[in-house]
């Protein structure tokens, strides 16, 4: 993976600015001009995809990281690629520990670090908050008052240390969920560790969260799932006729099963809600299109809450917010016909940006036969006119939507 | 829309090439090299997106197009932007007659049709086909030799006149659904039509048509709506934590409810079934969710039920063909760091094309509160670790996956 050593740590710098190598890409609220309040030793324990990322992170900003795993293959993977130094008896008190286990293990893992570093603040990165938090408050004593749960939303395909990632929480949001019992100095430490990493910290209370993830995570996930697994007896020649809609719908379907399984009995009751709420629109759906299937499509009762259900979903949509997590915004669309040759994609985009116009958001629209794509690009209403004058004067083939 | 006029038919070269005005843009079996064959006059009835579309790609390459419709406002909008001239008792007959009314009056249109020309060969767009197949075999008599059935893949959220696009077709599937009485030459001369518009002809029986497109288009369609319908209470705070996934699940429920409800209904039986698949998978999904919310996550039959949806769903997922309708082919992927600021994304492609790489595929993952993005492309995977290297020397922020 030539890709690793990129985010390979760089020379520390204690208490210094997280090294962004390049000034042209930093981000608005720039890690490069704040120096890090999180000064360590940080100690992680479970050395996966996000324990050893935020190692990364931590160690390219000059924290010193201790890491533990139960798992000594995985341990040495995660010190091999820079994520830290394994723990050792010898090591400084940590001044803050972050379990990074799979959730089913979390919360016995973060009552035995209260135990063990009795000044540490203890957090947790599990996806699921509630459980975690009950358990601790019930069992932790004085110690609760050092707990502070967390998720920082960046889950991936893949997982392991081998996908680690120094900016795997850049621009993420990262839920930060106190206990009653957690004190504000706690609280504080594990909102700065989140923006030491680039992560923008939300705070949300542990139902709040895990009713919140039911619904934008893990109904999403089920959903993608039970479309995906239609096509597995699909003979090809349907398959051939897959088009954007379906590519989108379940493309989160490659995700990990035995995560996935984790992830859901720890959050059962709110997706179980949520699951529920969408069988009822299923039957409804169910009800109209036997009655069309019975009685023709003139049937009393078919048609309109077939239209209702897609009507509600329409609504629901729109309430997504825009990207940059700002309100929902409407985006005109350019749409512009690209030949799949190398520099065309960038040739457009070089010449939309000598046009002084920013580029909200972007779909590539696949052509199946032919070795044609289109662009469609998103950007401010009112660039939509100059952007489509410009690049038909500049010979693209603008696409009328 | 500025952007109409670039698809306004040029002057009309009968029998000539289709005017693509960039010979650059001109996709691998391009249109510009082979003459159409389609001579005309072709009658188009009914002139919403697709017909309009239909006539703006017809008229574009030389053919007379004669437009019909039952709503002289939607006729006139049609005829204004150039799609063809309203149809008159005083035209030359039709050659082909093309019915692209909603799907519920398609096959009563087709009859018409068939009687009205009776040298004429009919087809329809309708994206339902057996139905139609059935009407038309059972009271076209002879006239059945007439008509060819067809679906061109080519949707879109908005409709009608005003968004027609002569390349709406370009590069999309056209299914051709020969009927048991079809004959040759009908079906050649609809095939023509396909290939002339830009579009790629596929031939599938009226059935395997609508049995396909329950499981590529409806059915996702359907799924899309069931999440996003739940979207709609979603305190902000929660839709503030949405990631790309439910984006990405839940796009194509901002369609049009009234057309799906047609579409729906007029591919009942197929759509129930598929649904039908889908509700046995929730049941099983809610029994082990309810399993785990009464007797905690290590219930037994609690996390194997939920692993086994989501790695069927994996498995299904993994027979989506790639672009361009080719085999499913692993791409490597390489992720950039970009900022959100005009001509950035621009830089970024046009380096990888002077590297000399192809881009198969892009996605852009928005950062929630932070204005840098992350592209991710998708490369052969003999190019990964050259434009890795590449990428990081000219310096941008290459990311570990």
């Amino acid at each position: 993976m030539p890709s690793r050593a990129v985010s390979a740590p760089t020379a520390p710098r204690p208490g210094g600015p997280l090294p962004w190598r390049y000034p042209h890409l930093v981000p608005e609220t720039p890690p490069a001009t704040h120096p890090v309040a999180t000064s360590g030793p940080v100690k992680v324990v479970g050395t996966g995809l996000l324990g050893a990322s935020l190692g990364l992170a931590l160690r390219a900003a000059g924290v010193p990281v201790q890491l533990a795993d139960a798992s000594p293959s995985a341990l040495a993977l995660a010190r091999d690629i820079g994520a830290g130094s394994p723990a050792a008896g010898t090591d400084r008190e940590p001044a803050l520990v972050v379990v990074a286990t799979p959730p089913d293990v979390a919360a016995v893992t973060v009552l035995a670090e209260l135990a063990r570093h009795p000044a540490a603040v203890v957090t947790d990165v599990a996806s699921v908050k509630a459980a975690v938090a009950a358990e601790v408050e019930a069992d932790a004593g004085e110690g609760a008052a050092r707990y502070v749960g967390s998720h920082p939303m960046a889950g991936r395909e893949r997982s392991g240390a081998a996908a680690a990632d120094a900016d795997l929480f850049a621009g993420r949001p990262w839920v930060i969920v106190p206990g009653a019992a957690s004190d504000a100095a706690a609280v504080l430490a594990v909102r700065s560790l989140a923006v030491d990493v680039g992560a923008a910290p939300v705070t949300l209370g542990a139902q709040e969260h895990d009713d919140a993830v039911a619904l934008v995570s893990h109904l999403p996930q089920l959903a993608a799932s039970l479309v995906a697994a239609r096509l597995r007896e699909t003979p090809e020649a349907a398959l051939a006729l897959s088009g954007q809609g379906l590519r989108d719908v379940t493309r989160i379907a490659a995700s990990d099963p035995q995560l996935w399984a984790t992830i859901l009995v720890g959050n059962a009751a709110p997706v179980a809600r949520a699951l529920r709420e969408v069988r009822t629109d299923l039957d409804t759906l169910l009800a109209a299109l036997d009655r069309a299937a019975t009685e023709g499509p003139d049937a009393p009762g078919a048609t309109g809450p077939l239209a209702q259900v897609v009507a509600a979903g329409r609504t629901g949509v729109a309430r997504i917010p825009g990207k940059h997590g700002g309100a929902p915004r409407r985006y005109g669309e350019v749409s512009v016909l690209v030949p799949d040759s190398p520099g065309e994609l960038g040739r457009l985009f070089g010449e939309v940006g000598e046009a002084g116009i920013n580029i909200e958001d972007l779909q590539l629209e696949h052509s199946a036969g032919q070795r044609v794509g289109l662009a469609i690009l998103s950007v401010l209403p009112s660039a939509v006119a100059p952007l489509e004058a410009e690049l038909d004067r500049r010979g693209w083939r603008v696409v009328a939507r």
